[in-house]
């Protein structure tokens, strides 16, 4: 068996394209945010990627119906004349190990030069280890010149963050697609890592959207950040409730 | 040393067939099930399957003759006119890596689509983590006409379950054979977990043996959960009284 | 790199020759037993083997040169006329995954087919998890006429056990050689399985030298094994003098 | 995607070099060493090793741009003539697994072998548990000859030590040099291990640089030493302040 097997739908023709990469990781912000982006600009499935460095698993849909575990290549076009098509990766994880993560890194960069992309933003969360009421956004690139580019739209470059540097999907396709001269972006949502962040995940796509000149309504993210802010509230209003009636027991005992 | 090895004791003429999987498993549901359908139908072994991807292990017969650990190919002609021909498969272990479980699953297809298998079934246990009395079965499918021609035998598709999908030669067969346009259906019987699980096997067999068309005799597979019940039963006797006499020795210095 | 990597110092002459294995495992008993072999025979190293599924590690020898860690194939001539010469293999270390294992044993099965072996020997321990007086030599072999031949030596082939198969080489070269049409047996000495264990050794060498018909001195053997006695008796009494040191202490408050 | 990519920036006119490795281990000795010769000799980079065998991440400038994690080979013109060159090897990582370890060491000697290397330098840490005031130099070699060579430089080869054998690159280069005849050795700077020890790594160099002719200012190793023994030292006054403080409690209490 071939170690990544990517099967095409159809194969849409696709012009200027950049990549935009949104795999599982730290709060789930660059998933969030890439599948977001999907449903937004209604991109459409064009290719499926199957690899034994996944887990030997099928995911069961409310239908019965089973699903093997992938990554798949979704594509929108551009909104703009002569502007940037986008070709958006998601998925249900990322390899699991080190030799997986350089092997389906590479075949997704094999791609990436077949459709002639020539900029990939890879999108994720920067673990903060606390609640971030307001997230930034932290940038690492293949050069310095993008470096100043990213500048002029907010995202932050601080000295020594992260420190110990990018792992995974989001670090690989920049470390192997600059190999590669493809340039790249990798854009960080600051998150307490805690849960799936769908805050972080709107901080990261309003800055992208900017950057790749789309527009996007957010409404469904700002919903799920609701949801996910009453759950964490109703479970510290607990963790209150619990300790107070400690306290209560305590003094009756006093 | 490749990967897999298959090695074919005699090449029987098998028409139509319907693969059946039993492999180790939660509750050794799925080995148990296929296991007695091999002996009640009398089923041939015509294939050895073995891998560098099980354990470096012979297993030693009580005659003191080793068997190096494999997987095995079963043959039973269908008591039908027309029916369909069974290749039932079961073995010691399964892979023990993710691309370990990947290799075999794909090798095994390879030996199906040589024999024409149009349908497999893979049998195995749902872990509930508790006693259950009327194992209930589970299915998931490839297709949704499927998952409809199912539920008349009784299987039920609950919706968000198994929640964390099928993982597993269970999962993988259908996962990888639905790639390879294979309908499958896996079904999978209510168990508690904790150990070897006959009734489960039994629910599993009662209503695949209905599908397939073929009739078995469950005396052997009731016989061992008579067995498996008398074992808890004594287990749970055993605890009560431990705690009895607890309850006794705090009575003594109450 | 390939995967194993044999290097010959030279091709001797070899004629009939029995393969006799003696690895590190439970006890060091094959090891040990394999290594008193060699010495006694005087047999001189033919080849070397090296792999990537060793461990990355160089040993260094007193006079502080370094040996990359291997197997080693050794070879004596059959004191016999037309008797049967040895090739004997002993090494640093196994193959550190069951990849590795499997691996390493198709390789060794492959120079044990290119001079001929008919019959292969694997020497181990068989792990009891207390002090074992007079060791028994337990058996396993490929066949049920071996097993006959093999009692008439007093080796035991008890029922059920050893009830989790063989793990490693010991028992990888039964498994797979049988594959290839070699015959092998499988001896293994009693052993607690807490230190390396020469009297083990001795009982699994003393039943392998009848059967293969050489004699050797088991001096060596019974002096390792004596200091081994020596040793534990040490640490027994260690034990029991601060046993009693904690009693006197707690008459002196009693 | 190849198990190790050697990207040449450009391909230096080398004669008659000694390569030296000092990749992360032990107290970084090596790499505090090799690194520490890089500055000083103002080697020059001239080819970048890239490797799934390494971790799938990028470590992120204090510019914001990326570096996918490497080994990089330096090289340095002899400053004598018809002196040998330097080849320098260092890096962010070692392979992660024996089979990357052995996969790497053997490119790396097909490089040196290229370049007509006759002669490998290999630098480490021997962990001793505790502060070392006074660090000696280990060696281990391939040959006799080289021993006695190098006991000359003050190196001292003590029986049975290291008695675990040397793990890593620094013994792999030897050991698989070995089969391809390079002559190497080994040079261990006795350390805690409990952090970096510039220190050791100085001990290292001023054998190393002996040994191959060449002269180097130690000034900014024995600044890192210093910075080291100052934040040691402040960790002893800590610890001894805060044992003093519970004495005192003792003594209110007393």
């Amino acid at each position: 068996m071939e170690e990544v097997i990517i099967n095409y739908i159809h194969k849409p023709n696709i012009k200027n394209p950049i990549l935009i990469e949104g795999l599982p990781g730290v709060g789930n912000v660059g998933k969030l945010a890439a599948e977001h982006l999907i449903d937004e600009l209604h991109a459409e499935k064009f290719a499926d990627l199957f690899s034994k460095h996944f887990p030997p698993q099928v995911l069961v849909g409310d239908n019965g119906v089973v699903k093997l575990v992938n990554n798949e290549f979704h594509f929108a076009k551009s909104p703009n004349k002569n502007g940037n098509d986008l070709i958006i990766l998601v998925g249900d994880y990322q390899g699991m190990t080190p030799e997986g993560q350089y092997e389906l890194a590479s075949k997704i960069l094999d791609l990436a030069k077949e459709y002639g992309v020539k900029k990939i933003f890879t999108l994720g969360g920067y673990g903060m280890g606390k609640v971030v009421e307001y997230p930034r956004v932290l940038g690492a690139t293949t050069n310095q010149e993008l470096v100043e580019e990213m500048r002029e739209y907010g995202i932050t470059f601080p000295k020594g963050e992260p420190g110990s540097g990018i792992v995974g999907a989001s670090g690989l396709l920049l470390g192997l697609g600059k190999l590669m001269d493809i340039e790249s972006v990798c854009l960080m949502g600051e998150t307490s890592g805690y849960f799936a962040d769908p805050k972080a995940a709107q901080a990261v796509l309003e800055v992208l959207t900017k950057i790749i000149k789309v527009e996007v309504d957010f409404k469904k993210l700002e919903l799920k950040a609701k949801e996910i802010d009453y759950m964490t509230s109703k479970l510290k209003d607990l963790e209150e409730s619990i300790a107070e009636d400690k306290r209560d027991e305590l003094n009756y005992f006093g």
